[in-house]
Parts: C-alpha cells; structure tokens; sequence
C-alpha cells in the first residue's frame, strides 16, 4: 500500500470513525482500524461490534492494499500534529511510514484475517431524511431513554413508520418524549430500537443540510451518505405501546413562556438538588407559583400564565425530568396540560406553533 | 443586615472569594463566608486556613450587620440566576433572604463566632508590582513546582529580593525555572517560599494592568487592591540554594527557533507518551534530529540549527520536562546550551530577547 493523501481529508476520516474506535475496552484488536485502498479512494471502518463506521476519501493511490493499524488513536494524534498538509502513508516491512514534510513516523499494523468484518446488510425498509430534520428528531427523543439496564428495550430510541409519519419515542418509566416528521411511503410499517448510544453517534456525524439514506433490515439499521456510513445493530425486544400511555384529555391547562418557565424552575431547581428534594407547582388564579425546598433553604417565585379549567391545583415534579422536557421543546410558549396532582403531565409546544413533539411527565408525591 | 446591591457587583466578589471557599472539606464550615455589611460598604470574606480571600463591594447600607453564610456555592449559584439586577439581601429570622424581581430565596446563616479570623498581618517587607509582570513571573516559574511532598518546600515558589532583583525559582529536582525583574529597594533581603496553590490563587486573582501591593511577613504573604485581599500562609524551612546548581560554561550551544522545536518534540512526544520514553535529541552538523520510539512505533526529524562548540552530541530528555520549559519562554528562538549527555542542559532566550528567564533540565539515561 502506498498513497498521497491531503491532511485534512485523513483528519475528516479520522473524526467519522474515532469515536466508535477503541471504544470496546473488552476486544484490544479493535483499538486499531482496516485502512483499505483500492482504484482512487481509501476506505478506513472501524467497529465496536454494536456501531460500525465507515469513511470514504479521494486519494492518490500509487499501491493498493489493505492493513489494519494497530493503534488508531496514535495514528490520529500524529496525523493531527502533522507539520505539513500533504502525507504519504506507504507499507514498509510490517509498519506504516507515515512522511509529511521532515517528519516520518512508523506505527505497527497487523493483518485484517482477525479484524471483524462490516455486518452484511439485508435492507428491508429505507426512506431519505433531511440531516437537520433527523438531528432534530433525535435530539427531542433521545435525552428521555433510560439509562439503567432493567428494561434494555428502554435504553433505545423507538422508530416507527405509521401512517406515513415518522415517530420518535423514548420513555424511562417517569416521562416519554415523542416526535415525529412525515416520510416517504416506502418506510410504512417499519418498527425498530435503535441503541441510544447508536442514535447519539448518527446524530453527531450528521451535516445539516445532508440528505441521508436511513435504511433498517431485521438487525441492523444503516446511516449512508457519499462519504460516511454507520451501521447500527438494533435492539432485541418488544417496545411498550406507548399510544395507550398517551392521555387524551386534560381538566386543567397552562400556557406560558418557555424562557420564563425555565428559568423560573432553574431558579427552584438550585435549591431543590440539594437531597433531590421535588419542586412544587402550584396553579392558582392566573398564576404559577414555584417553590422548592431544602434543608439549606428554600425558594419561591411566582410566573403569569393563561390558564383554563376550574380549581387550583398543585403538583411536584423531579426538577429535571420537568427540565429536560420543556427545554426540548423549541417553540417561545408551551402548553401544560393536567388532570391532578397524581396523573401525568402532558407538555406540547402552543397552539400557534407547528412543532412536532409531546412530552410526557410523571409527577411525584409531595411530602406534606 | 439589610442590603441592595446589584448582581453585577455581587458577582465579582464572589468571583474573587469562590475558589478558596469550601476547598477545605476538613472543616465544613468553612463551605461558608462572612460577609459584613458597614458604611458604604460590603466586605466578603472567605478562607481554607491557607489562604484568605477578601472582596470589598460598594453597596446601598440600611442595617449593618455581620454574618456567615452558611453553604457559599449555594449562595453564589443562586446570585447568578436571579432574574433582576437588583438585589435585596437582607437577614430575616436566622435566614438570609435574597429577592430579586418575583424570585425570593430564603438560605441558612450561622453566626460569626466560630468562623476562622483573617490572619493577623505584620508587614515586614513590601513592594508594589505590575499585575501583568506578577502574572508572568508566576507562569514562568509556578510549573516547575515539585508536585509530590517529600520536600514540603519544593512544593512552593521561591521569592528572593536580591540586588534590587526580584527573582522567583522553582525546582522539583529534575528541573529548575528561574525568572526575575527588577523592584524598589525596600524588599532588598526578603525570601519567602510561597505555596504553589497560593502562587497560583494569586495570579488568578490579578489583572494585568492593576497595580498590587505583595507584602510579607514572616508567616504570610499578603496580595492587595483596591477591592480584593488575599493573605497566604508561608512554607516554613529552608530553600535550596539555587544559583550553586546553575552551571555557568558549556561545551556546546544550539539556537533554533521556539516554535520549531516545540512542535517537532510534541510529534515525537506523541508516540514516546506510550511507556514514557525519552525523546533523544542528537545534534550534529548543524542539525537536530529528534527521535522517539516505543513499541507501538518510531519517529523521527530533523530542524535546522545554528550550532556552536565541537563534536556531535547525543542526549535524551523526558518530553514534559524538555517541553515546559521550552513553552514557558516567550522569545522567538531559544537557546539550548549542553556539556554532555549526562549534564543538564540550561534553555535561555536568545541573545537577542531581553526576557528574564532561564531554564535547567536534567537530561535522562539513553537505554543502548
């Protein structure tokens, strides 16, 4: 093997697959990366047996070949420390010479027989999604998935094709995220549980304005665009039917600012960490009180809202749970939806606003 | 007590008291501050035994009063937040209550009684500096520091009027970084070892263009402005005497530029990282090659030189060692001057800068 590569085209390959690489403390061999050139591109894949990621990179091939080096982190630091933009990389007796103007390093490489291939990809179901669009998605959803291992299908992100929208759900037992966007016909009747940790690593190799191939087969799911691919395998298991947890009506209702309210419960919030104690909302005659309690002190502050159904009602909430959900939304003024202070809370960006994401929080007991 | 400041203002002081509250988790009270409210004026007093961090505010008085704030960075996260400029702090039923717009925060105060006192101050020695010269001597010198406690003073920075020359040293047995500047005459003969965590609170603490009284006395340090004091208690014992180390001829000089030598032994120090192997410099017909190898690979360049005094030379140093020192200069070109390959080598500006530091690294064994 013996190529020309520019410096930042091997820097872009190395961010792509860096961080899948090394991840998977357990398997040594998969520190290291297949380099493999062939016609006038380089192809580098790296694996942690749960995500593979592959880049693609024009380059000036002089010897085609194929290696694994052994220890890609060291091979990253030193191409980003490279005094000069172009590289020549060349196998020399069982090492890779890595030359950029008067630098030359040698690193080990080993051969590809031990080096787990790409999982073969039987595609089943695929639709095309805007890169923004799906970043979105993903981050309305993902943050909400649990985090513990009790329930492993809830430590994914729930893609379904239903009626041609694209649904994003991920629950944790307190709250549910759901978004969703439309998709092409093709998708209909997909169902599959993307790890979480697979949706964050699609999610950061995704460009805004790409256009991606998202493409599910029975275990896998693949992200595909000219350059990059990421294969992904899906979580095993029945996902909880998340439309029946869904109220549908509500007898009492608050509408607000989201900055306001944020800040307001971000306010409490600093008062009630303190021994995780909850924070208290209590909706009374066009007004919002919040207060949180601790040993070292307490807090209160009252927020306008519009409000509509009868009687005051006052509930609790983990300040985070109820946190996360509102920052997610990105609408200016949220909708709080309630039924008593036991029965969970729906949070929906207001009416003017065409966003597509519902949140679902559970409530805590208040301690009298 | 009963006060109204702005937020701004409150901030600042806790800026300048918040990195010394509460370090010392020995002592939970000392997660505390005072602050005292008298005249015009707000004075926020925060220590860890070693060092005493004071801040004094401006601010609209109607009670005078004296307390200590039970949990500070409670305090503090909650100033930050508030959502108004204005702040009313006032003392209500052995609570502290903090309102600003519609936010009202009530926390725990305890009483002053068993909260530690401002160290007394004898001033024997003092002078006034720039903030920027401060600032420099300190990064110049405080990285050398030892960071183990087998000799307590290394552990410290040492400040030594001398011939109207400031000059602080720190050394750690295998390195040593001397710099120096010129102050008035009335500090001649003062030698104190300044605790590098204290070096460096004090440094944190300057702006570049104030100018700061540095008093000592036999037992503290005292840094002082118009608005923040901070009182340092000194290493006892005896310094080592620093200039018997300096070797004042050389065999052999290079001079390079810093930049260039920086980034070359950073590449190699890439792949030396791994084990902690030297980097070897070998210099030769005005040339310097560095190399470093490990058993993940090798690396290797060369940077042109001006070189003087005869005979090649080969030497290996531990990068770190090599490169702070290198870094810490702030000349163009450096100058590197050797006797051997088991003798330190002193780093100096080059003649052309008129920069007052010099730098003693102590090379290591080359492994045949």
């Amino acid at each position: 093997m013996k190529i020309n590569i520019l410096k930042q085209e091997l820097v872009e390959a190395l961010n792509a697959i860096g961080r899948v690489m090394g991840s998977n403390v357990a398997i040594p061999l998969l520190k290291g990366f297949v380099i493999s050139a062939k016609g006038d591109q380089i192809t580098m894949f790296a694996t942690n047996t749960d995500i593979s990621t592959k880049a693609i990179i024009k380059a000036e091939i002089f010897e085609e070949g194929e290696i694994v080096i052994a220890d890609g982190k060291l091979f990253n630091d030193i191409i980003r420390k490279l005094p000069k933009d172009e590289v020549k990389l060349e196998v020399k007796e069982g090492n890779i010479e890595i030359k950029s103007g008067r630098s030359k390093s040698k690193l080990q490489i080993i051969g590809t027989e031990d080096f787990p291939k790409a999982p073969t990809f039987k595609e089943d179901k695929s639709f095309k999604i805007k890169g923004s669009t799906l970043k979105e998605l993903i981050s309305k959803s993902v943050f909400a998935i649990a985090t513990d291992e009790v329930r492993p299908v809830l430590t994914g992100v729930y893609f379904e094709v239903k009626s041609g929208l694209l649904n994003l759900i991920a629950l944790d037992g307190i709250r549910l995220s759901h978004t969703y966007t439309t998709v092409s016909d093709e998708a209909e009747g997909l169902s599959a549980i993307v790890p979480g940790k697979g949706a964050i690593e699609i999610s950061k190799a995704i460009e805004e304005d790409e256009e991606i191939t998202l493409a599910f087969s029975s275990n896998h799911c693949l992200f595909k665009t000219d350059s990059k691919e990421i294969v992904v395998r899906l979580l095993d298991g029945e996902y909880i039917k998340y439309s029946s947890i869904m109220p549908t009506e509500f007898s009492k209702t608050i509408t607000t600012g989201k900055k306001e309210i944020v800040d307001a419960i971000e306010r409490a919030a600093i008062v009630a960490k303190e021994g995780s104690n909850p924070i208290i909302l209590l909706i009374e005659n066009g007004k919002l009180n919040i207060t949180a309690k601790s040993q070292l002190g307490c807090t209160s502050e009252d927020i306008t809202v519009e409000e509509s159904g009868a009687d005051s009602l006052e509930i609790a909430f983990n300040n985070k749970i109820l946190l996360e959900g509102l920052k997610a939304a990105s609408s200016e003024k949220v909708k709080l939806q309630f039924n008593s202070s036991t029965s969970p809370c729906l949070i929906v960006p207001s009416d003017d606003s065409d966003e597509a994401f519902e949140y679902l929080a559970l409530p805590v007991r208040i301690r009298s």
